[in-house]
């Protein structure tokens, strides 16, 4: 899920103080204890906070989850977990349409290449991160410098723990944050529903309400072939959210732009949405074209079609609240107000001089983006082979440099993840692979031209649809095998190796490193920037203000609440009867089809149970699978989507209609018990623990 | 159908002398009859061709088709019918997805806004029109000379004849020919079969060949309230199209781009198709989104949506052929060859100057191309309610000036079919209109920029949502009786209604009327450039070559043949076997699903007569509903198509794998007798006449 816009109040005074509204992401270590005090009469004790925070689950996918029994299950949403059923699925056992059950800790499936990361403890490192820079350094220095800190405190951190350490960089630069976090690479898929169940309503229905979506997936952790035991989880509500009930939420937002200078805005606006968007655009109709064709064809396609679809829905509403006359002159008033109040001071003189300074960033950036994305993230590479390809050409460069020089990627605290993902064998569809490889390339020579001498070298003398089909079929780098051989091997094992898509990606590598040296660059000295400014606004409206997001752990708070639009009452819950109802109006036509199961258990299901509700928490993309719990720390639901008018949270919070959406935990217990039948999951959610 | 290519061998003497390829879309005042008597031993006799002229249709919506009995009986196919369809249906019934029978005289239901033309005669005013333009005169005065002989010329015919006259451009400006036509306006529809059926494997198989589809429609010709008495209709082969036959195309293929020069192909491969893509595909999104969030949104945007994933997979594909180096070297060695020829003779000294000159045009066009798109050719404001508005406000600037000084649209010729246009009460959705409003002017904001002066008295302080939904909601221009009122009251009828909409495209119409000026003036520029290369060609390569596609009704010629893919030989013809079988092997599920009709009459049917098939005819879009006709001049199929190696056409022909799709004349007979039961509808195409 991610953010669009239809109309709203916006929040002036968006990151700073906040008073009534249920606004921010909120970091663990500086919690809205009075704001939530204030309005709700209820205190958030430091005990209440560790445990919630202990029993969050981040899933490196790009999603949330928690943990909901002692014996190491986690519970997520159906489409964080897509991926990893993706994954284990065959052409003949599609879990993810189908959904699984293990009935046995036998039947439990590992996944292939997932990782949890659990946060233990937050240290501030601020200090020390700065302190690694010289006063006055040039951009490019001061990141090198930072850079080397910080992969230099990570290293100790993992030294000295064992554990995960990531310094995160929270309010543009403002600050340092060193994050450890307990890591599980042994997950096993215990429940997933069918995804028609998980996604009722499909992309039609994607950030609507209501809606009626048994959103959910549960795994568990496994350390050494046995499950774990966790010291922290969350206890089930069985009676779960109630209207009007103060709620959190304890997830991984994953961006906001609330901090971004109108420049930095309009630039969004003008350029970065419009590329994003024909890009997804011309993806979507590639694969849904392809998928028509067969319905193997579909299976191969389908997850990153729905994650095509959802980010193309979420952009195109997020672009809109850009073209938002309203909304963009709140922002440039809060603006001007606000650099009017830094002209007096002299002691701000350097967050006065930021904006200029972030504009002129702003163009440098906008004169070589395009290359960037083409070349260095790979937008002319769309091909899972490419990217391994690159990995191993750059793996042989990198690894023998000292830690603190190399490619962020290849630092030694990434390093199990890194060959986590390269190792993986998750398949690979040559088919699917050449479609979209040949459609990337004739992008490439689309925006950059066919005389342009790089892509020149790239195509060969032939046609994107040939070179692609060519370099698909030659390459060896989908043998696990052939990729750790080079791996271990150093860059004289590849140059020897002689593979097409590793050569390929050679000819890119000059261009593509000095466009991420310059991009990374001139984001330090955006980061410097937004510091300045970021430390100005720190000394005038206190510390009390989140960062923008992330993908760090964060909380926010909110009730459950309805809201009007065009004149009717949307109420905040949902329930099972409205299920059936919806389906039974669309005649159950795809995606507004029920699985056979759910056709049949009709008579035994209370349709009276809830099944989604609404709040106003301040969630984003990155947030799915987050639990949302009550004041006793209870699991009362699951969040899994935001509302259309939510999608403008990316820029600005609102409360008016944006609302968060959730999986409701009476409607998961009242589906796995009288749907599914799987009772002894039911009690293990119940009971906090296995049988 | 449209085009696209995966591989092919091209001639390399395109649109010079043809020898032994089935090349050409031949004028019927210049027919293949050397070639023909050299290959085939066939004869084109002067009564023959006259014969299979006057029995061919053009659909003014942008197809072909054929009387198939003397009571006025004309078939097309059902996705040239489709607009026709969509008209008369409504909510409750929708005869473009379930087909139409009228069982008698009365049944039959006029359509709305229809017109059909039959070509009558063609004369050759090339030196007319070439006398009104003064030697030396700039190009935009010859334009307006032309311009004014031309309408003069129209006029003239049309007074005298009383038929619809047009002067037509032929080679690139190398010719002007006078194409008189009865017009045809009172034409009803008399039978369709289901859009399942009609369009069996959706846009999954189109392009594609194997093929199954019944893709044909029928309509009958009133004049005041009866059915009209042709001179010429087309015998029906019950037998049909034969292996290896040689048989013709009579239709109106739309575009081809044969003569192009490099830099013409180069700005149609790094500009035109790249624009034209993103915008369809962008539009394909919106509309897919749409339409799947309830069948009554899929029903109003079928039609266009139809149109776009045809256009889009035919341009891509179109695009693809751009990119093969192949294609453009041959071409550019056949340019370079050409004017190595030219400059060795003094006499061409204006040919060889033609070639840069054609550059700078291509120059001058991509500097003003896409504001003109936006705002003259009304891709910034895609609404029906948009182009309503700005016919009304141009009819009450243009009809008072003298007939050769008017916008083309509103010369007299023209003002029959505009005024059916602009009066017709063809339904229009405002949610829909709304939708691809808002779409089209974000896409204006986009792509010139909020900032501009003109976008901004666009958008008048709105977001590109806000301001459409307004537009859309409050403009009176849906109401054909308030049209009425406004063209006949003229421009100071249209100032006082300060309808919103039209007050819109008066913001507008300075800058697109200029645009428009200028393009139209390079468009006369580029036509002098290649009138010269024109005449060069002619005069080393004799007039015994065809003039690259105009909507104007030509000749074709081939055989029924299959062709090799991928190490496999695939048969020229298909089965109504083959149908089912294709249904069954993807579970019957959508676009594979049969209507009920067909799944009960499957056993009445015999299942061995052929459904489609192939030939090497040279065809492009607009040829769809052609006629295919054998030696004797009897219909034996009707195109609905080509293969995807086909869209390679636009550019070259080629017959390696490229081939045209047709329905086979007696799988029309077996579908319309055993499956549709409609036995006066197969009596009257048997016997040529109406019981």
């Amino acid at each position: 899920m991610k953010p669009l816009v239809l109309t709203a109040m916006f929040s002036a005074l968006a990151l700073g103080p906040v008073t009534q509204a249920d606004e921010g992401m909120w970091l663990y270590t500086n919690p809205p204890r009075e704001q939530i005090r204030a309005k709700y009469g209820f205190e958030l004790t430091d005990p209440w906070l560790d445990h919630l925070m202990k029993s969050s689950v981040r899933f490196n996918s790009g999603g949330s989850g928690s943990f909901v029994s002692e014996d190491g299950l986690v519970i997520s949403n159906h489409h964080v977990g897509a991926d990893a059923l993706q994954k284990v699925s065959t052409e003949k056992k599609n879990l993810l349409q189908e959904g699984f059950y293990a009935r046995t800790a036998a039947e439990e499936i590992p996944c292939v290449d997932l990782e949890l990361n659990v946060l233990q403890s937050i240290e501030d490192v601020t200090a020390r991160v700065n302190a690694a820079v010289s006063a006055g350094a040039p951009a490019e220095e001061a990141f090198k410098a930072r850079r080397r800190a910080i992969a230099e405190i990570e290293k100790e951190s993992l030294g000295k723990t064992g554990l995960r350490s990531d310094v995160v960089t929270l309010y543009q630069g403002g600050a340092y944050h060193l994050y450890r976090t307990k890591k599980y690479t042994e997950v096993r898929l215990v429940f997933a529903p069918e995804q028609q169940i998980a996604f009722f309503g499909g992309d039609p229905d994607n950030f609507e309400y209501p809606r009626f979506d048994l959103d959910i997936c549960l795994f568990r952790v496994y350390e050494n072939g046995r499950p774990i035991k966790v010291p922290h989880h969350l206890a089930w509500s069985v009676k779960g959210a109630q209207p009007d009930e103060l709620t959190f939420v304890s997830g991984h937002p994953g961006h906001t732009d609330r901090l971004l200078t109108m420049a930095e805005l309009e630039y969004q606006r003008d350029v970065a949405y419009p590329y994003a968007l024909d890009r997804l655009k011309r993806r979507e109709v590639l694969l849904t074209a392809w998928s028509a064709r067969s319905e193997e064809n579909a299976r191969r396609a389908k997850d990153e079609l729905f994650g095509i679809q959802n980010s193309r829905k979420a952009r195109d509403g997020g672009h809109a609240g850009l073209y938002d006359p309203v909304l963009m002159k709140v922002k440039a008033d809060a603006e001007t107000a606000f650099r009017a109040r830094l002209k007096s001071r002299p002691e701000f003189a350097d967050a006065v001089a930021a904006y200029d300074t972030l504009a002129g960033i702003q163009r440098s950036v906008g004169a070589i983006a395009l290359r960037y994305k083409l070349l260095e993230l790979g937008n002319a590479f769309s091909a899972d082979c490419f990217g391994i390809a690159r990995t191993v050409l750059r793996a042989g460069d990198e690894r023998p440099k000292a830690n603190g020089e190399r490619l962020r990627e290849f630092s030694d605290s990434g390093r199990e993840s890194l060959e986590l993902d390269l190792f993986s064998d998750k398949p690979i569809h040559t088919d699917l692979e050449t479609l979209t490889f040949a459609d990337s390339l004739t992008g490439l020579a689309e925006k950059v031209g066919v005389s342009d001498a790089l892509v020149q070298r790239v195509l060969a003398g032939k046609s994107p649809r040939a070179r692609a089909a060519e370099l698909i079929q030659t390459t060896k780098v989908r043998d696990v095998a052939f990729r750790k051989q080079l791996y271990s091997g150093g860059a004289a094992a590849v140059s020897a190796a002689h593979d097409p898509m590793i050569e390929l990606a050679r000819v890119v590598d000059g261009e593509a490193r000095e466009l991420r040296r310059q991009i990374e660059s001139l984001d330090e000295s955006r980061k410097q920037a937004h510091a300045a400014i970021a430390r100005a606004r720190f000394a005038l409206d206190g510390a009390s203000s989140y960062p923008d997001a992330t993908f760090t752990l964060r909380l926010s708070y909110g009730v459950v609440k309805g809201y009007e639009e065009g004149g009717q009452q949307i109420p905040p819950l949902t329930t099972i009867a409205g299920l059936y109802q919806r389906a039974e109006s669309n005649k159950f036509k795809p995606p507004f089809d029920l699985p056979v199961r759910w056709v049949k258990k009709r008579s035994a299901v209370n349709l009276a149970t809830p099944l989604n509700f609404i709040g106003t928490h301040d969630i984003i993309g990155g947030n799915s699978g987050s639990p949302v719990v009550n004041r006793a720390g209870e699991f009362v639901g699951i969040i899994f989507d935001g509302n259309l008018q939510s999608l403008v949270l990316d820029f600005a919070y609102e409360d008016v209609q944006a609302r968060s959406l959730s999986v409701h935990s009476a409607g998961i217990l009242e589906s796995l018990r009288h749907v599914y039948g799987v009772k002894d999951l039911a009690d293990e959610l119940v009971t906090g623990r296995r049988r």
